[in-house]
């Protein structure tokens, strides 16, 4: 229970209507319930202002509603604005610190202060946990692993060695990092697989999603800038190199030793082929099969993909070929 | 062992030959076995209908065999009847009661009757299993979650928190439910997610496969209806609503706020992308990309996914267009 | 440590250069390091020839190199030669024998000599673990499965059941073998799964990636052959069928009762449709979708999937189609 004015103040907007207002928690703008807060960002939810039972509304400077009886907050950024509203009214992020007795800790190891053990969690030897860190049940940190400072592993996430994550990463349930990459050799028809004797490595900030593969390295390492966000079931391949600030949404895989650079965004199911290098400020539409280098500041789409201006002219095109073709019979 | 006149009872079915014969099992019809029954479906497998070792085979009234010397079942749908007879010879959903002494159950949750509590189970507070469910081993269910009567719940599974499951769901290894959703915000460049704080609900009679994602909603919830059935691999981010009766195939993914009609049926790897809406009764083709909102009663494929009959025309003529230009250079 | 004569040995190469050298460790050609040895195999990598830190370069026979103060061994594949080097310089696969406390493994099931049972496992009833074997934490090995001799199974890893896996094979975290088959039957417009009652077979040095799913066959088996490897996150569906040698790169889906010859290749998030049949030394580009049956010794690509030349030529066309169009103009 908050109060609209702390509120206001909160996310650094101004109150247009009732500012004695008591507000209980959050609500969805077409879910909307009395004394709670909703928001609305995109215009697809435009046409719920007037009818949501939310109390209060938080709303952009920059856009344009009617005047009504509704209690309303002006930001700049509507949908930053609930999000740290979020973690007004709830805060998920709080433990008790506390170590499983289920917990199996090799005495090689190092345990920091602060931290929570979920129960049947094995951490190897020469493993060093640093201080405010939650390990979640079932987990498993192999050998000669670091996590760093109030990092966060969900659970049943398998770290099978060698990885060092820096501090402040997340890392969702069902994850496994470190696992043997997919590098082979082939004499008389025979695979095998090479051994992989690199390291993983996780920039501080890191958000990684459930049920992710992040292969370790051939002999150099794979390597996650800071701040990058991981959405769930992505596999990131031997020796590839993720830049700062990237998105990479559902589904994508990345595969050995390609190097991405900052602040690149990737829709869900994006492939990224071996052993090429895409620029800064990327942006890859979902669904695309990257097959060569990409220069910096870039939004391309397509399967192999191209520059998305161009791709979308190319399409239109072709769905206007078969009146094309018409009328040339004619 | 079963005599073929209880058989033919059983699925409803009328006996052409030997109504004497005993069965001992089951068997594919192109690796068939002495006094076992198999069945034939679909027309690619008709070759198989005399040359089987099967002593048995149960055929569809409405498909034309030669007369031979096999003993047949007719039956309206063989593949449905042959699937009865699997629950006939094998009952694979039966358990013995049981509560591993390696589970660890929060003594503020609530544990049914006949359950089975598998080996390092962890069932956290708030919990509340109802009767008949089964736990595999290594399973974590996260607080404030819910398991409906005579669901089943795999090896390796994780339930964060949260989570509404009602009854007679079947939930497959290692999938990851309520995991965080990839909501995010950003401020200079730099990146947060959104807290998540919506729960998973889901229906009756779900079915979902191994290493799925499915995703908590941010304030509202993500959710399954009844009878809908999900494959391995697939992703279902934060505050999608799929409804009842759907087919979801392998690796598909779907996007945060997507709403997905009743009798939806997707092929595998399918994308379907956030905040749009498909109506009822859509078919949409393996490997399709869903950019925007679908009216019922359509089958899709493409990507972008177009109306598929004309999609395939188009697809036809760009086809024909080498010889086209040709023509056009005469 | 060794000398770079054992090492040429070792690789059946020839010295050029100091013959006297004593190597540490090994490093990558672009990251190279004093009294390190490293390897140019892609002509990308030319370029470090000379400017590496590297004391040794591994170089292919065939390949053309300025002389310089360099000692480089001269052999007939340079990515095979290092492959070996690095199980000189690390041993990967060794491991002292142990049975966790904490693993609970049924007294009706048969574990082998010299073998590594990790923490938290479970070995249900009628296993049979041979000799050699390692099984890594946290792992659940069903009922009536067999683990053949030294085969390693990584961390968190499910055997749902009726799995018999060949001697010397590799399966990497999190995957789940032998889950229920995605084969359904639907009675008015409400679908059931059809029980599977197969088993899952996989041969002699396979090797499986992480977070990778093979569901158990209807009645017969699904079956991957020997010394085929499989890359992360693939889903291989009930009843399919996969030949020898066969490489399947990340998150591609192969569906029910496909059959795949041997020493196929599929790039990455492949799809191939179900009750199809490829033929032997197919390759399939990355992204394609496989739906028909495809003969042997093909190189196939695209959605659907076509000759790769051919399809590229068709490629070629429509690029050119804007410019085509406009000279009709004219």
């Amino acid at each position: 229970m908050h109060s609209i004015r702390k509120i206001a103040k909160y996310v650094n907007g101004d109150i247009v209507g009732d500012s004695g207002l008591i507000i209980k928690g959050l609500c969805g703008i077409d879910s909307g319930k009395d004394q709670h807060i909703s928001y609305i960002h995109e215009k697809q939810y435009f046409k719920y202002f007037l009818t949501t039972k939310a109390s209060a509304i938080i709303i952009q400077s920059d856009h344009d509603f009617p005047s009504s009886g509704k209690t309303v907050i002006k930001v700049n950024n509507a949908a930053n604005a609930f999000s740290k509203l979020i973690s007004l009214f709830h805060n998920d992020n709080m433990f008790v610190p506390f170590i499983s007795n289920s917990a199996i800790i090799s005495d090689k190891s190092t345990i920091g202060k602060n931290v929570y053990i979920g129960n049947h969690v094995v951490i190897d030897d020469n493993v060093c946990i640093a201080a405010d860190v939650f390990i979640g049940n079932g987990c498993y940190i192999g050998k000669d692993s670091i996590v760093g400072k109030g990092s966060k592993i969900s659970n049943n996430v398998t770290i099978v060695k060698n990885t060092k994550i820096d501090q402040l990463v997340e890392i969702n349930s069902g994850t496994v990092i470190g696992g043997s990459g997919f590098g082979l050799f082939t004499e008389n028809g025979k695979h095998s697989r090479i051994p992989h004797v690199g390291n993983v490595i996780i920039g501080e900030g890191v958000s990684i999603g459930s049920n992710c593969c992040i292969d370790r390295g051939t002999i150099n390492d794979t390597q996650i800038g800071d701040n990058t966000f991981i959405d769930n079931l992505v596999q990131i391949a031997h020796n590839a190199n993720l830049g700062k600030n990237c998105i990479i949404a559902g589904q994508t895989g990345i595969a050995g030793s390609a190097i991405i650079g900052n602040s690149v965004t990737t829709g869900g199911q994006v492939g990224i082929v071996g052993h090429i290098k895409i620029g800064d400020h990327v942006t890859i539409a979902g669904k695309s099969l990257v097959t060569k280098s990409i220069a910096s500041n870039q939004v391309i789409s397509g399967i192999p993909a191209k520059n998305h201006k161009k791709r979308i002219k190319q399409e239109a095109t072709i769905n206007r070929l078969p009146n094309i073709i018409k009328n040339i019979k004619k």
